[in-house]
């Protein structure tokens, strides 16, 4: 049960766009801008080959430490692999 | 092994704060902001009574599920939960 009585109303912020799905658009885009095929971004950060996917599909609910070490790789922070899409 | 050969050569952007730590320290901060206690936000959110106090021990390598769903009953954006301390 939500116990939500204890909070001040406030507008929901819920976005449009989930996490998974400004994740998967920000590794796909960014990878791609690497010139990195799906595998060798999962390679390279040390995750199974086919995770790559899995996330680009939205079907992994990936942790902050994998998100961490996906930022490192691409050169970039952890941030912007959760802003939304334009 | 890291497979590093195939990316660009780029300046490592690796922060001095980890992603534990941004999430650790952003969720203390609104929590206390809302006035609630570490249990409280724990219920709101359904996660375990504990699992908040993990989270701010940084004991615990949230998924970017969780953190949507904290996100949410703290009426911020999931980048707010990752923002680096000032």
């Amino acid at each position: 049960m939500l116990r939500l009585g204890a909070m001040p109303s406030k507008p929901s912020k819920k976005p449009s766009q989930s996490a998974r799905q400004r994740v998967a658009a920000n590794i796909r885009r960014l990878r791609k801008g690497e010139g990195l095929s799906q595998e060798e971004l999962a390679d390279a950060a040390e995750f199974h080959r086919t995770y790559i996917s899995q996330l680009e599909r939205c079907v992994t609910n990936i942790s902050i430490d994998g998100l961490e070490r996906l930022a490192e790789v691409l050169g970039v922070d952890i941030l912007d692999l959760l802003q939304p899409s334009a």
